[in-house]
This record gives structure tokens, sequence and C-alpha cells, in this order.
């Protein structure tokens, strides 16, 4: 198949390293930089500076910007894009995406909106990796306007690029459950790290706790501020989710509570072996 | 030297399994089943279970109990130490065990206070493995009560042990930093999987963030709400420094301030590559 991507940085890089052996792979992007890298590490089989042509001469497009360029792009580009087009989002929010989109009007190629659960804490094509794909989640959020021949090629992409589990959910169910897994997740290592006293000499005590929690405190703030503020209401409402569970702790600290203490640690034990194991949580 | 373990855990025993091929090293422990493990796995080289034996036997002895079980080992063990003995506890909070020794009179052994900075989300001298200490820190909190030559010897094990970076501190120091490294990391990796609602289905969404900021949510009850507790007014400081800083994201959220949004997660972003390499942070 002939798969053009728009936005070479590190996950349209991984795309194009996870499928360039099986398809011919070509790119689309403002930074030469970019685009010469992955010509010259084989990356990618061709890269394109003509726009139109890109669009004209590849079945399948991956859309790998940050939101507001994504919608941009769109915008832009829509009536260049061909009529048996698929155009694959990749974003980590949806419904702001597909209302954006949808307000567009009527579009003539077919929109799949996905998002591969993945990431680094760096950016550019320089880093992408086949490993940051392999054995992840992928999840597609199907509107009213997909084919299920189509749905079904996004997925059977999906597995090629070495994700193990595609799943189908509502874009609504995707923010919500995104913004407490991811994005609540970076709200908590961003405060952590920005918590640090100035006072306090810590290098010689920091361990994996400390270190595990605060490597996504390094993190792409163009992009996450983005999507921060496009599902802002589930965020906030996440983070509220997460203050009731810090007053129980420091209520139960100020009571000397040691019994509430241990009851809150036997919750967490437990709700976070079941998801080690596989398993729905049984709350 | 003969070594001795009061308490076979996972740190009692991956002491054991660090210094057991240059030092000659018992165990004691309440546990049969534990004893009998060390021994068949020679983990250790001799099991007491004549106490007062074990204590006229050995000339460091480790003792890797919880707080209060320590407190009252010494409390009812003291007047059977030899006075030339030298006992090093390695628990994680310093003031709390310190004062409370104090106040048990004069001593004529020697007590060092210490904290090898390491741990899994397992216990039992099952898990216990050399990976734990390896590169790791290893803090000595001294008192007046102190030799130089015992301090050295501390140390000197330390290193033995696979510790890289062996630091002396003050107890309160030791406290006020551990409470935002380790214990506020607890707290909030704890709250975050608490939070989790019943209705949504994460499953398919847990990437590598979620699994890393949740691990130490698999959390020994019994040992840290003892170590919470004991360090409650330090704890209880670093929640609020931590609300501070949610509370800023959380503003910005709610004013769809992007730029606030961006400085916080630059300035995380600059922290925590700060630690990354080994600088001193520079706010």
């Amino acid at each position: 198949m002939k798969i053009g991507i728009v936005g070479l940085g590190l996950i349209g890089g991984t795309i194009a390293k996870a499928l360039n052996t099986k398809h011919n792979i070509s790119a689309y992007d403002i930074s030469n930089e970019s685009l010469s890298y992955a010509l010259k590490n084989q990356i990618i089989h061709k890269a394109y500076t003509n726009l139109h042509l890109f669009l004209q001469e590849n079945e399948v497009i991956y859309l790998c910007l940050y939101p507001n360029s994504l919608i941009n792009f769109i915008f832009e580009n829509k009536v260049f894009i061909p009529k048996n087009s698929v155009i694959i989002e990749i974003s980590g929010i949806k419904q702001h995406i597909i209302s954006s989109v949808e307000q567009l009007g009527e579009l003539e190629f077919e929109m799949v909106y996905s998002h591969p659960v993945a990431g680094r804490e760096k950016s550019g094509v320089w880093f992408s990796d086949k490993d940051i794909f392999s054995k992840g989640n992928y999840v597609i959020t199907p509107t009213k306007n997909n084919n299920e021949t189509t749905l079904k090629l996004a997925e059977k992409l999906a597995k090629e690029m070495g994700f193990n589990n595609i799943s189908y959910v509502s874009p609504k169910e995707h923010d919500d459950i995104i913004a407490y897994t991811s994005q609540l997740t970076h709200v908590l290592s961003i405060s952590l790290v920005n918590a640090l006293s100035t006072n306090l000499d810590t290098s010689r005590f920091i361990g994996d706790s400390y270190r595990d929690l605060t490597r996504i405190s390094m993190i792409n703030d163009t992009l996450w501020s983005e999507l921060f503020l496009y599902n802002r209401d589930a965020l906030l409402e996440q983070i509220n989710h997460f203050r009731v569970q810090l007053d129980h702790i420091q209520h139960a600290l100020l009571m000397n509570d040691k019994e509430n203490l241990m009851n809150l640690m036997q919750s967490s034990t437990q709700i976070r072996q079941s998801i080690e194991e596989g398993k729905t949580h049984d709350r």
C-alpha cells in the first residue's frame, strides 16, 4: 500500500519504521531536517515537498500533528484530498477533534479517529522506535461516517505496527478514560516535581519510586497544553476525584487514624493488582 | 565478620545475600519458614532460635524490623546486647526511632541509624535480590553517641552491599527529604489508584505512564502506615506543597490559560532534567 505520513515526529516516525517493510511509505513535513534524516536512515521511501502531489499519490494518510495543526491542516487541504483517501488521525483526544472536523462540512474522503496509547518523553523523528508500540493498546473511536472496511484497514495497520490490543470505544468514553489514565497521571507528575522545595537537597534520596513517578514530568508543553485544554472538563473531573482520595489520606494522617490509612493502602494494592493481572477492577 | 540479621524479610534477606560471600551471616526471625528458606538457599550461614545466643555471638547486628517492632525489640533486649556490639537499624524514618531509643536510657552498645533508600512492591525473604541495592543511595544519620570508626564500618558494609552513594545527613533533614521523595510519592500513587471510577473500563487504556505511577500503590500497609504516621508532620507539609502545585494546574485549566500551563510544564521538565543529569536543581 502507498501510505503517507504528515508530521514526521516521534509518532509519525515510529509509524513509518513499523510499516516500512510491508508498505511504500512517504512523508510530508515542514521540517526538511526531519525528512532528510528519515530518507537517509531509510525510515521512509520518499519525501514530498509538493503537498498536493503527496495527497494525490497516497491511499492512506496518517495525520501525526498536534490538535491545532491537525484541524488547521484539514481545513486548509480538504479540497485537495482525493475522494477515496483514508485519513487516519492519531491524536490523544477525540471529541474536540471530531466536532471540529465535523464543523468543516461534509468531506469526500473518510476520516478515521484513533489513538495509539504510547509515547516517550522525547520528541522528533530521531527518537522514533518500534518498541514504543510493541504490545501496546490502540483505540479507535468510530463515527457514523465510517465504513466497516475502512475501520478493518485501520485495525490491520495498527496490528502491523505491533499493537497488541485494538479496541473500539465512543469518543466520549475515550476522552473520559484518557483524562484519568493519561492526563491526570501527567498532572500529578508535573505537580510532584514542581513541589520540590528549594531548601531540600534531594539528590542522595532519589529512589526508583520517585524516578518512575516523575519521568513523565519531562513533557512536551506545546502538545500537552493542547491535550489538557481540549479535554478540560473531563480532566478537571478526574482531578476532583483524585483530590477526594488525597483528602482521605490527609484526614487519616491528621486524625492519626492508622486503620483508615491501612484500609486506603489495602484498597490501592487490590485495585492495582487487578490491573496487573489484566482483570477488570471489582470496585 | 560475624553479622547477624534480625527480621529476615525483603531487606534483611537482601542484606544477607549482599554480604554472605565476605562475611559469616546468621539470622533470627520469628518465622521458621523464612529461616529455613534462607538456610536452604544458602542466603544465611546459620539460623538462631535462641535470641540471647544470637545477640552474644554476632559483632554487628542489622535490625530489619518495622518501626514499632524495632523499638520494642530494643526495649525488650537492651540488657542482653553485649557492650561492644554495633546495632544498625535500617528503617525509613529517623527522628521518631532515635528519640524513642534515647528514651530507653543510656545503652552499652552502639546504635547506628541508617536508611538504605531501596525497596520493592513485595515482601518476604523470597523476593530478596541484590539488584535492589545496586547503585542505590544509603543514608546514615549520625548521633552524638556514634564513634567515627563505627560509622566507617557501617559505610564500608553499605558499599559491600552494592550501594553507590553513602551520605550523612541529620535525622531531621532525612525525614524532611524522605517525606517528599518517598512518602509523598506513595501518597500520590495510592490516591491515583483509589480515584479510579467504577464506571470507567480503563483496561485497554493503560500505558507505561499509568503503570509506572501506580506500581508503588501495591504497598505493605503495616509498614507504610507506621512510616507515614511517625513522619506525619513532615508528610503533611509536603502534601500541602503538592496541593499548591495542583491548584496552579487546576486554576490554569479553569482559566483556559495555555501560557501558564506551558510554564508549569516547562518548569517540571527543567527540574526533572536536572535531577536526571545529577545536578542540583536550580530553583
